[in-house]
């Protein structure tokens, strides 16, 4: 269904127990995939793992292995818990020393002496990491080989992530999404749905049920780096759904109002 | 950092490019986290997969032999790209059958002869699974082995989950949580909180910064099945941010009050 042909793929490593917990809302995973459809990378798989680092160092492992890029958010901070940089230093089979940039940075905002040393925890790099940018002024990520180890608060990973370009992160074409809603069930469209993808093999279509107030129905959403293709394919749902006789919605079927009753 | 021995484990196998895409974001991990919490189940792992046969099979296979349980959702619909129930009986190494029960259900709302042909893919059903129950009335889920195939739409997710029980999914004592929070930085309490930690190693301790218009400051999260190591720990954590002058707020820091300018 994805066809990789003009991108590039990669891979999110989600890593902390506040996500698996149910306690944390994670909205990472949505907010990179966005910068990265920009730059022609796909976001192919996402695990979300627990601060353990055997289970860090095998994750990380295996998925630097199968995609082109792999990121990581959560666990960089100064606290016990934090132990990414180790187990990222750990999979590569390299030392971890403190960064003297870094440190300087840290240092800069006085601290008494034990709060200071948790503090230039985060100044720990593994050998050979280059950094990542982090324009809100607190310590940076790193990149190791092909992994971005990021921070997991959004507002942090965030900045980090604005930093991204072509030149750091080769890419390819921009991928970009064009949704086509209706207040159809899926069973309805489901057998054209096919056949238009078979036609357009290149191009990736999924459809979306929705229930809401105003009605159920179906959002139709095709994702590629052609865009002729793209707009070709929106012009045949399009007058599938309206062949149907029922009406079709550019950008997806829209909401009830916030004020009917 | 995460302890068993109270506990079954669970791992959430996401299937969706959607999700990946990030035109979706998923809510279906929190909520089912917090239903097994009460199960005495631990989330200990999620992936997030595309609609492609090969890595869902792969991912089950994998998954089914790590966890004691393994959900899924996404992929049950009766478009082309749901593609989950072929791809689970394929992992299993069984066939597919039209469930006569599941194709009754489904005839009771007329339709068109190609829309009910869509929609009686949803009574198709490995060999040797047995329902899960889907109280909004539509097709249900199904368990096979220790993998529960569950609906995307969250709503339907979660009428399917509300159904789990202890003769379902035997767990163990109910996974608790407290919360304590503080205008503090993590490097401020760093120190004190790997020591807390080491004096009760089966309570899973973790630290969450946060950065709000009214602070910036530091929830602590303890979680366990020993209610009363809980209760010890959470006034430990309370003592250390009160001896450092500052105020412990049960359930967490407060936020800005909405009016605030």
């Amino acid at each position: 269904m994805v066809s990789d042909r003009d991108s590039a793929t990669a891979c999110l490593i989600i890593i902390g127990n506040e996500i698996l917990s149910g306690r944390t809302q994670d909205t990472n995973l949505a907010h990179l995939s966005g910068v990265l459809n920009e730059l022609g990378i796909r976001m192919i798989e996402a695990r979300v793992i627990p601060d353990v680092d055997e289970t860090i160092v095998d994750t990380v492992n295996h998925c630097r292995q199968r995609f082109d890029y792999v990121f990581t958010t959560g666990g960089i901070g100064p606290t016990h818990d934090d132990i990414t940089v180790d187990s990222i230093a750990k999979a590569f089979g390299v030392a971890v020393y403190e960064h003297p940039e870094v440190a300087a940075l840290i240092r800069k905002r006085e601290a008494p002496p034990a709060v200071m040393a948790s503090r230039l925890r985060m100044a720990r790099i593994p050998v050979g990491a280059t950094l990542i940018d982090n324009p809100t002024g607190g310590p940076p990520g790193f990149q190791l080989g092909n992994v971005f180890v990021m921070a997991g608060v959004p507002m942090v990973m965030q900045a980090m992530a604005s930093t991204f370009d072509q030149v750091r992160l080769p890419g390819g074409r921009p991928v970009r999404s064009r949704t086509v809603g209706a207040f159809l069930g899926e069973s309805q469209v489901a057998t054209q749905l096919g056949e238009i993808q078979e036609a357009y093999p290149d191009i990736d279509l999924g459809s979306y049920p929705f229930y809401r107030p105003n009605g159920y129905g179906t959002n139709l959403v095709m994702r590629g780096t052609d865009e002729a293709a793209l707009e070709e394919m929106v012009e045949r749902i399009t007058q599938m759904i309206q062949d149907q006789g029922a009406e079709a919605f550019p950008g997806g079927a829209p909401a009830a109002p916030e004020n009917e009753d």
